[in-house]
Protein backbone atom coordinates (compact mmCIF):
# COMPACT_ATOMS: atom_id res chain seq x y z
CA UNK A 1 0.00 0.00 0.00
CA UNK A 2 1.74 3.33 -1.25
CA UNK A 3 2.44 5.74 1.82
CA UNK A 4 0.85 8.45 0.44
CA UNK A 5 -3.26 8.30 0.47
CA UNK A 6 -5.12 10.59 -1.48
CA UNK A 7 -7.83 12.23 0.64
CA UNK A 8 -7.35 9.54 3.53
CA UNK A 9 -8.33 11.41 6.65
CA UNK A 10 -12.18 12.18 4.42
CA UNK A 11 -11.79 8.66 3.92
CA UNK A 12 -11.17 7.66 7.23
CA UNK A 13 -14.13 9.84 8.85
CA UNK A 14 -16.11 8.55 6.04
CA UNK A 15 -15.60 5.39 7.31
CA UNK A 16 -15.51 6.00 10.99
CA UNK A 17 -19.12 7.66 10.41
CA UNK A 18 -20.52 4.34 8.77
CA UNK A 19 -18.94 1.63 11.23
CA UNK A 20 -20.67 3.95 14.16
CA UNK A 21 -24.08 3.95 12.20
CA UNK A 22 -23.78 0.11 11.88
CA UNK A 23 -22.05 -0.83 15.14
CA UNK A 24 -22.15 1.67 17.32
CA UNK A 25 -19.32 4.25 18.46
CA UNK A 26 -18.08 1.74 21.49
CA UNK A 27 -18.21 -1.23 19.32
CA UNK A 28 -15.76 0.14 16.47
CA UNK A 29 -12.20 -0.12 16.71
CA UNK A 30 -9.01 1.97 15.04
CA UNK A 31 -8.10 -1.36 13.33
CA UNK A 32 -11.84 -1.74 11.83
CA UNK A 33 -11.48 2.10 10.36
CA UNK A 34 -8.42 1.55 8.89
CA UNK A 35 -10.13 -1.53 7.21
CA UNK A 36 -12.72 -0.37 6.11
CA UNK A 37 -11.22 2.53 4.28
CA UNK A 38 -8.69 0.31 2.83
CA UNK A 39 -5.86 1.82 4.81
CA UNK A 40 -3.84 0.55 7.22
CA UNK A 41 -3.81 1.29 11.74
CA UNK A 42 -0.63 3.22 10.72
CA UNK A 43 -2.33 5.73 8.29
CA UNK A 44 -4.75 5.69 11.01
CA UNK A 45 -2.84 7.04 13.27
CA UNK A 46 -0.54 9.83 10.84
CA UNK A 47 -4.22 11.54 10.73
CA UNK A 48 -5.38 11.05 14.31
CA UNK A 49 -4.27 10.37 17.75
CA UNK A 50 -7.16 8.18 18.53
CA UNK A 51 -10.87 6.61 17.26
CA UNK A 52 -12.49 10.43 19.33
CA UNK A 53 -10.38 12.64 17.65
CA UNK A 54 -11.62 11.12 13.86
CA UNK A 55 -14.52 13.03 15.19
CA UNK A 56 -12.91 16.20 15.76
CA UNK A 57 -10.03 16.11 14.01
CA UNK A 58 -7.71 18.94 13.16
CA UNK A 59 -9.27 22.12 14.34
CA UNK A 60 -10.11 24.14 11.17
CA UNK A 61 -13.12 26.06 12.58
CA UNK A 62 -10.83 28.42 14.82
CA UNK A 63 -8.76 29.20 12.01
CA UNK A 64 -11.67 29.95 9.68
CA UNK A 65 -13.53 32.56 12.07
CA UNK A 66 -10.13 34.51 13.33
CA UNK A 67 -9.01 34.58 9.97
CA UNK A 68 -12.25 35.79 8.29
CA UNK A 69 -13.01 38.52 11.21
CA UNK A 70 -9.81 39.54 10.83
CA UNK A 71 -10.49 40.13 7.20
CA UNK A 72 -13.53 42.29 7.99
CA UNK A 73 -13.29 45.90 6.51
CA UNK A 74 -11.86 48.05 8.96
CA UNK A 75 -14.98 50.17 9.32
CA UNK A 76 -17.20 46.90 10.01
CA UNK A 77 -19.05 46.80 13.82
CA UNK A 78 -18.50 43.77 15.92
CA UNK A 79 -21.16 41.58 14.49
CA UNK A 80 -20.72 42.59 10.98
CA UNK A 81 -16.85 40.82 11.63
CA UNK A 82 -18.45 37.79 13.07
CA UNK A 83 -21.17 37.36 10.27
CA UNK A 84 -18.01 37.76 7.73
CA UNK A 85 -16.62 34.70 9.77
CA UNK A 86 -19.88 32.83 9.60
CA UNK A 87 -19.90 33.51 5.37
CA UNK A 88 -16.45 31.95 5.57
CA UNK A 89 -17.53 28.68 7.94
CA UNK A 90 -20.26 28.37 5.68
CA UNK A 91 -17.89 28.89 1.79
CA UNK A 92 -15.06 26.72 3.32
CA UNK A 93 -16.30 24.25 6.10
CA UNK A 94 -20.35 23.97 6.27
CA UNK A 95 -20.80 23.44 2.32
CA UNK A 96 -24.12 21.85 0.39
CA UNK A 97 -21.62 18.46 -0.06
CA UNK A 98 -20.74 18.01 3.43
CA UNK A 99 -24.10 18.75 5.18
CA UNK A 100 -24.81 14.88 5.05
CA UNK A 101 -21.65 14.05 6.62
CA UNK A 102 -22.12 16.88 9.23
CA UNK A 103 -25.04 15.41 10.28
CA UNK A 104 -24.14 12.10 10.86
CA UNK A 105 -21.14 13.38 12.48
CA UNK A 106 -23.68 14.84 14.87
CA UNK A 107 -25.76 12.52 15.16
CA UNK A 108 -22.84 10.32 16.82
CA UNK A 109 -21.97 12.99 19.22
CA UNK A 110 -25.66 13.82 20.20
CA UNK A 111 -25.62 10.11 21.28
CA UNK A 112 -22.58 10.11 23.55
CA UNK A 113 -22.25 12.34 26.63
CA UNK A 114 -18.24 11.67 26.73
CA UNK A 115 -18.66 13.17 23.24
CA UNK A 116 -20.73 16.42 24.09
CA UNK A 117 -18.33 17.15 26.58
CA UNK A 118 -15.24 17.56 24.24
CA UNK A 119 -17.81 19.59 21.80
CA UNK A 120 -18.81 21.63 24.81
CA UNK A 121 -14.94 22.25 25.68
CA UNK A 122 -14.04 23.13 22.11
CA UNK A 123 -17.08 25.14 21.53
CA UNK A 124 -15.70 27.29 24.57
CA UNK A 125 -12.44 27.24 23.13
CA UNK A 126 -13.83 28.90 19.52
CA UNK A 127 -15.80 31.66 21.45
CA UNK A 128 -12.70 32.49 23.19
CA UNK A 129 -10.92 33.03 20.08
CA UNK A 130 -13.87 34.89 18.19
CA UNK A 131 -13.27 36.68 21.49
CA UNK A 132 -9.78 37.36 21.00
CA UNK A 133 -9.95 38.37 17.19
CA UNK A 134 -12.58 40.96 17.89
CA UNK A 135 -9.59 42.34 20.56
CA UNK A 136 -7.18 42.26 18.10
CA UNK A 137 -9.54 44.55 15.89
CA UNK A 138 -9.55 47.38 18.68
CA UNK A 139 -13.08 46.01 20.14
CA UNK A 140 -13.23 46.87 23.99
CA UNK A 141 -12.98 43.48 26.08
CA UNK A 142 -16.66 43.34 27.10
CA UNK A 143 -18.48 44.15 23.88
CA UNK A 144 -16.10 41.48 22.50
CA UNK A 145 -17.10 39.07 24.55
CA UNK A 146 -20.75 39.33 24.08
CA UNK A 147 -20.42 40.05 20.44
CA UNK A 148 -18.60 36.34 20.29
CA UNK A 149 -21.13 35.11 22.53
CA UNK A 150 -24.00 36.29 19.95
CA UNK A 151 -21.92 34.83 17.04
CA UNK A 152 -21.35 31.67 18.80
CA UNK A 153 -25.63 31.35 19.41
CA UNK A 154 -26.33 32.28 15.65
CA UNK A 155 -23.87 29.50 14.68
CA UNK A 156 -25.87 27.17 17.00
CA UNK A 157 -29.31 28.18 15.60
CA UNK A 158 -28.14 28.47 12.21
CA UNK A 159 -26.57 25.09 12.16
CA UNK A 160 -29.62 23.69 12.90
CA UNK A 161 -31.83 24.96 10.49
CA UNK A 162 -29.39 24.40 7.57
CA UNK A 163 -28.71 20.73 8.82
CA UNK A 164 -32.13 19.93 7.94
CA UNK A 165 -31.67 19.06 4.59
CA UNK A 166 -34.94 20.02 3.52
CA UNK A 167 -33.24 23.52 3.92
CA UNK A 168 -31.55 24.36 1.09
CA UNK A 169 -30.16 27.80 1.88
CA UNK A 170 -26.25 28.72 2.30
CA UNK A 171 -25.49 28.81 5.90
CA UNK A 172 -23.65 32.10 5.83
CA UNK A 173 -26.93 33.85 4.76
CA UNK A 174 -29.13 31.83 7.31
CA UNK A 175 -26.05 32.71 9.84
CA UNK A 176 -26.37 36.63 8.68
CA UNK A 177 -30.02 36.66 9.28
CA UNK A 178 -30.19 34.32 12.43
CA UNK A 179 -27.32 37.17 14.02
CA UNK A 180 -29.56 39.68 12.95
CA UNK A 181 -32.55 38.45 14.81
CA UNK A 182 -30.27 38.00 17.87
CA UNK A 183 -29.71 41.33 17.55
CA UNK A 184 -32.64 42.61 18.14
CA UNK A 185 -33.93 40.06 20.36
CA UNK A 186 -30.77 41.25 22.26
CA UNK A 187 -32.46 44.89 22.50
CA UNK A 188 -35.84 43.77 23.93
CA UNK A 189 -34.21 41.36 26.79
CA UNK B 1 -19.00 4.43 62.56
CA UNK B 2 -22.43 6.12 62.37
CA UNK B 3 -24.56 5.47 59.39
CA UNK B 4 -25.93 9.04 59.40
CA UNK B 5 -22.53 11.39 59.57
CA UNK B 6 -23.18 15.30 59.57
CA UNK B 7 -22.12 17.23 56.60
CA UNK B 8 -20.11 13.55 55.68
CA UNK B 9 -20.94 15.20 52.27
CA UNK B 10 -19.16 18.69 52.64
CA UNK B 11 -16.34 17.17 54.40
CA UNK B 12 -15.95 14.80 51.21
CA UNK B 13 -15.58 17.54 49.04
CA UNK B 14 -13.05 19.37 51.76
CA UNK B 15 -10.94 16.02 51.88
CA UNK B 16 -10.87 15.60 48.45
CA UNK B 17 -9.61 19.58 47.66
CA UNK B 18 -6.93 18.70 49.87
CA UNK B 19 -6.13 15.75 48.88
CA UNK B 20 -5.94 16.99 45.32
CA UNK B 21 -3.97 19.64 46.39
CA UNK B 22 -1.23 18.07 48.03
CA UNK B 23 -0.24 14.96 45.96
CA UNK B 24 -2.90 15.73 42.19
CA UNK B 25 -6.09 14.58 41.41
CA UNK B 26 -4.62 11.48 39.59
CA UNK B 27 -3.00 9.97 42.56
CA UNK B 28 -5.91 10.34 44.67
CA UNK B 29 -8.52 7.22 45.47
CA UNK B 30 -12.11 7.18 46.71
CA UNK B 31 -10.36 5.15 49.89
CA UNK B 32 -8.25 8.12 50.35
CA UNK B 33 -10.30 10.95 50.12
CA UNK B 34 -13.32 8.93 52.56
CA UNK B 35 -10.40 7.96 55.09
CA UNK B 36 -8.74 11.46 55.02
CA UNK B 37 -12.73 12.50 55.90
CA UNK B 38 -12.86 9.91 58.51
CA UNK B 39 -15.88 8.13 56.46
CA UNK B 40 -16.00 4.75 54.90
CA UNK B 41 -15.82 4.13 51.48
CA UNK B 42 -19.80 3.28 52.00
CA UNK B 43 -20.36 6.59 52.70
CA UNK B 44 -18.36 8.02 49.96
CA UNK B 45 -20.73 6.13 47.40
CA UNK B 46 -24.02 7.00 49.21
CA UNK B 47 -23.00 10.82 48.39
CA UNK B 48 -21.15 10.28 44.75
CA UNK B 49 -20.95 7.93 42.22
CA UNK B 50 -17.30 8.74 41.78
CA UNK B 51 -14.15 10.68 42.23
CA UNK B 52 -15.07 13.07 39.74
CA UNK B 53 -18.34 13.56 41.31
CA UNK B 54 -17.17 15.09 44.05
CA UNK B 55 -16.08 18.03 41.96
CA UNK B 56 -19.79 18.98 40.59
CA UNK B 57 -22.17 16.85 43.25
CA UNK B 58 -25.79 17.66 43.15
CA UNK B 59 -26.38 19.95 40.64
CA UNK B 60 -27.97 23.01 43.02
CA UNK B 61 -26.82 25.67 40.25
CA UNK B 62 -29.86 24.38 37.96
CA UNK B 63 -32.23 24.31 40.29
CA UNK B 64 -31.21 27.87 42.54
CA UNK B 65 -31.06 29.43 38.97
CA UNK B 66 -34.68 28.24 37.45
CA UNK B 67 -36.56 28.80 41.00
CA UNK B 68 -34.75 32.65 40.67
CA UNK B 69 -35.96 32.96 37.55
CA UNK B 70 -39.89 32.01 38.16
CA UNK B 71 -39.84 34.04 41.35
CA UNK B 72 -38.77 37.20 40.12
CA UNK B 73 -41.79 40.10 39.56
CA UNK B 74 -43.93 39.27 36.99
CA UNK B 75 -43.41 42.78 35.34
CA UNK B 76 -39.63 41.72 35.43
CA UNK B 77 -37.54 41.75 31.93
CA UNK B 78 -36.34 38.69 30.54
CA UNK B 79 -32.93 40.47 32.40
CA UNK B 80 -34.42 41.38 35.70
CA UNK B 81 -35.35 37.89 35.77
CA UNK B 82 -31.74 36.53 35.08
CA UNK B 83 -30.28 38.78 37.80
CA UNK B 84 -33.18 37.80 40.37
CA UNK B 85 -31.72 34.13 39.66
CA UNK B 86 -27.91 35.34 40.17
CA UNK B 87 -28.90 37.10 43.90
CA UNK B 88 -30.25 33.31 44.16
CA UNK B 89 -26.85 32.13 43.52
CA UNK B 90 -24.96 34.88 45.75
CA UNK B 91 -27.42 34.15 48.72
CA UNK B 92 -27.51 30.31 48.40
CA UNK B 93 -23.90 28.93 46.50
CA UNK B 94 -21.51 31.70 46.38
CA UNK B 95 -21.57 32.81 49.67
CA UNK B 96 -18.18 34.63 51.74
CA UNK B 97 -17.76 31.43 53.48
CA UNK B 98 -17.64 29.13 50.55
CA UNK B 99 -15.08 31.67 48.47
CA UNK B 100 -11.89 29.80 49.33
CA UNK B 101 -13.36 25.94 49.03
CA UNK B 102 -14.91 27.06 45.30
CA UNK B 103 -11.52 28.87 44.31
CA UNK B 104 -10.10 25.37 45.56
CA UNK B 105 -12.69 23.60 43.63
CA UNK B 106 -11.57 26.31 40.21
CA UNK B 107 -8.11 25.52 40.64
CA UNK B 108 -8.34 21.83 40.03
CA UNK B 109 -10.77 21.76 37.31
CA UNK B 110 -8.83 24.50 35.55
CA UNK B 111 -5.98 21.94 35.33
CA UNK B 112 -7.13 19.13 34.32
CA UNK B 113 -8.77 18.95 30.77
CA UNK B 114 -11.18 15.89 31.08
CA UNK B 115 -12.69 17.69 34.13
CA UNK B 116 -13.15 20.92 31.94
CA UNK B 117 -14.68 19.19 29.22
CA UNK B 118 -17.46 17.66 31.99
CA UNK B 119 -17.63 21.76 33.41
CA UNK B 120 -18.28 22.89 29.66
CA UNK B 121 -20.90 20.63 29.28
CA UNK B 122 -22.69 21.80 32.91
CA UNK B 123 -22.64 24.83 32.09
CA UNK B 124 -24.34 24.27 28.23
CA UNK B 125 -26.89 22.47 30.76
CA UNK B 126 -27.05 25.37 33.04
CA UNK B 127 -27.95 27.76 29.83
CA UNK B 128 -30.64 25.76 28.46
CA UNK B 129 -32.43 25.61 32.04
CA UNK B 130 -32.09 29.40 32.42
CA UNK B 131 -33.54 29.57 28.86
CA UNK B 132 -36.68 27.49 29.39
CA UNK B 133 -37.09 28.92 32.90
CA UNK B 134 -37.58 32.39 30.99
CA UNK B 135 -39.65 30.81 28.32
CA UNK B 136 -42.12 29.31 31.43
CA UNK B 137 -42.45 33.13 31.98
CA UNK B 138 -43.56 33.78 27.87
CA UNK B 139 -40.72 35.40 27.23
CA UNK B 140 -40.59 34.43 22.98
CA UNK B 141 -37.56 31.79 22.53
CA UNK B 142 -34.63 34.11 20.89
CA UNK B 143 -34.89 36.40 23.20
CA UNK B 144 -34.92 33.96 25.86
CA UNK B 145 -31.40 32.60 24.05
CA UNK B 146 -29.65 35.75 24.16
CA UNK B 147 -30.71 36.64 27.92
CA UNK B 148 -29.53 33.65 29.09
CA UNK B 149 -26.40 33.74 27.56
CA UNK B 150 -25.93 37.00 28.93
CA UNK B 151 -26.52 36.01 31.70
CA UNK B 152 -24.17 33.25 31.79
CA UNK B 153 -21.35 35.28 30.67
CA UNK B 154 -22.24 37.72 33.45
CA UNK B 155 -22.24 34.73 35.63
CA UNK B 156 -18.57 33.68 34.08
CA UNK B 157 -17.06 37.24 35.06
CA UNK B 158 -18.90 38.12 38.29
CA UNK B 159 -17.35 35.10 39.30
CA UNK B 160 -13.94 35.86 38.11
CA UNK B 161 -14.50 38.89 40.23
CA UNK B 162 -15.66 37.38 43.57
CA UNK B 163 -13.33 34.84 43.55
CA UNK B 164 -10.45 37.03 43.78
CA UNK B 165 -10.22 37.09 47.56
CA UNK B 166 -9.66 40.79 47.48
CA UNK B 167 -12.67 41.54 46.87
CA UNK B 168 -15.16 41.81 49.38
CA UNK B 169 -17.96 42.43 47.23
CA UNK B 170 -21.35 40.19 47.39
CA UNK B 171 -21.50 38.16 44.21
CA UNK B 172 -25.43 38.96 43.62
CA UNK B 173 -24.03 42.80 43.34
CA UNK B 174 -21.12 41.56 41.13
CA UNK B 175 -23.57 39.51 38.85
CA UNK B 176 -26.48 42.71 38.65
CA UNK B 177 -23.65 45.16 37.63
CA UNK B 178 -21.98 42.68 35.14
CA UNK B 179 -25.55 42.29 33.45
CA UNK B 180 -26.07 45.98 33.26
CA UNK B 181 -22.42 45.99 31.56
CA UNK B 182 -22.98 43.55 29.27
CA UNK B 183 -26.41 45.08 28.62
CA UNK B 184 -24.70 48.01 27.47
CA UNK B 185 -21.72 46.19 25.43
CA UNK B 186 -24.53 44.21 23.53
CA UNK B 187 -25.91 47.93 22.28
CA UNK B 188 -22.76 48.69 20.56
CA UNK B 189 -21.96 45.71 18.86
Amino acid sequence: MARWQPNASQRLVAAALDLFAERGYENTTVIDIAQRAGLTKSTFFRHFPDKREVLFGRDTMTALLADGIAAAPPAATPLEAVANALDAIGREAFTPDRREIIARRRAVIDSHPELQEREALKGLALTAAVTAALRRRGVPDLTARVAAELGALAMKIAFERWSDTANGDDFGELARRTLRDLREAGASC
